[in-house]
């Protein structure tokens, strides 16, 4: 099946928590919105042109005729057939409960930059200050420990094969590197599971390929981890 | 099936969003929070001492063998179950994704009073006040118009039967009427269908006997909709 992504072009954001996979899987997948009048077709989308579930905003994704939104319904959409989730109730549950949880973490990564999305970073940066500022000392803390806790000394999150929870950690630390340098810095002692997730996930051959092909955009002042020196410690 | 909830007593909060399908359906259920001991059984669940998927934060359910968190999830799991989602897959899906849309506009409403959770509403008005205005601006009337449409004339926004996402709304629009009273009243002649969705949940018998009941907890300043008149118009 050639699988459709409505998704803004030149931004990682949240299409790549659902790129990621498919480029994993070696999935028929094609970008709408990186091609010709890619935004135009976003907007038909976001208007309804596909039928099916009215999506609210992108990430969208067409699936032969299912048309699903929101990141984390889309993964626990296609996880199974890509390879990427086990294939029992329980166990799809579980890593839908979990990516939900790395969904809340991500809106909070976005808010320390953007503490209301309506305005620029430019016309909110006391604000984004105190918000970052508390998100390197609580909530980043909080968050990345829960799951530094869930994979313990494991390999994968959940059960013994990669999934695409594995998959957005390590888009996670990545992230988190580029946005914060000098806190990941300190703090990646205090995560060695997920840094060594991080870094196994890096290694695997079509991931690697990936990040090193045009495929793969650059982390940037547009996306959702963004560097601002002055929201970093 | 007797189902047990994990949610922080003395609020409404994300736990109301379990309880009204609960009261809808005529459900066996303990709000155990709200018992004796109640936030040291919270605090065991969040450390993992009933099994399964560990959760992140309430609210969890404990629904016979399956111990699921995540609001959204929570009911993604027990609607058909109760009634009030669809069976097929297709139509539990669309619920689901509509449901994700209200769980993001709930943190949304929960960040104009704090945009961090880490500092109390107190030590952060000023931010705030940035983070409501543009969510009264731009923000809700987005969201709701969403609904809005989707809903058009019809009587429930999916299928032709009642589900947990009518009952969502419902909150939505008690919540955002408590909060942003001044806001609301002019902003309702925008959203007649949610309005009249809202009016016609209030008067289902059960969920009527519910809100005059003790269990509906009042709304107040430490839940999720918080009336700080200063953040409304």
């Amino acid at each position: 099946m050639r699988y459709e992504l409505f998704y803004w072009p030149g931004i990682q954001g949240r299409g790549e928590f659902i790129r990621l996979p498919f480029e994993e899987a070696g999935a028929d997948y094609v970008d709408v919105g990186r091609g010709k009048d890619g935004v135009d077709a976003i907007l038909k989308v976001l208007a309804g042109n596909l039928g099916g579930t009215r999506p609210y905003a992108p990430p969208v994704l067409k699936a032969g005729k299912v048309v699903v939104a929101q990141t984390a319904l889309i993964l626990h959409h296609v996880g199974a057939d890509l390879g990427l989730a086990p294939k029992d109730d329980a166990g799809r549950r579980a890593l839908h409960q979990h990516q939900l949880v790395v969904m809340d973490f991500l809106k909070e990564v976005h808010d320390t930059h953007h503490p209301t999305s309506s305005l620029y970073y430019e016309d909110q940066k006391a604000e984004a200050k105190r918000v970052a500022t508390q998100f390197r000392k609580d909530r980043m803390p909080k968050y990345l420990g829960f799951f530094e806790e869930l994979l313990g000394k494991r390999k994968f999150i959940v059960g013994n094969k990669v999934t695409y929870l594995d998959l957005s950690l390590f888009q996670c630390v990545a992230g988190m590197r580029y946005a914060f340098p000098k806190t990941m810095k300190k703090h990646e002692k205090k995560i060695p599971g997920l840094v060594a997730l991080h870094d196994r996930i890096a290694e695997r051959p079509r991931i690697a390929k990936y990040l090193a092909s045009e495929r793969r955009l650059p982390f940037g002042e547009n996306g959702l981890f963004r560097h601002y020196p002055e929201l970093d410690s």
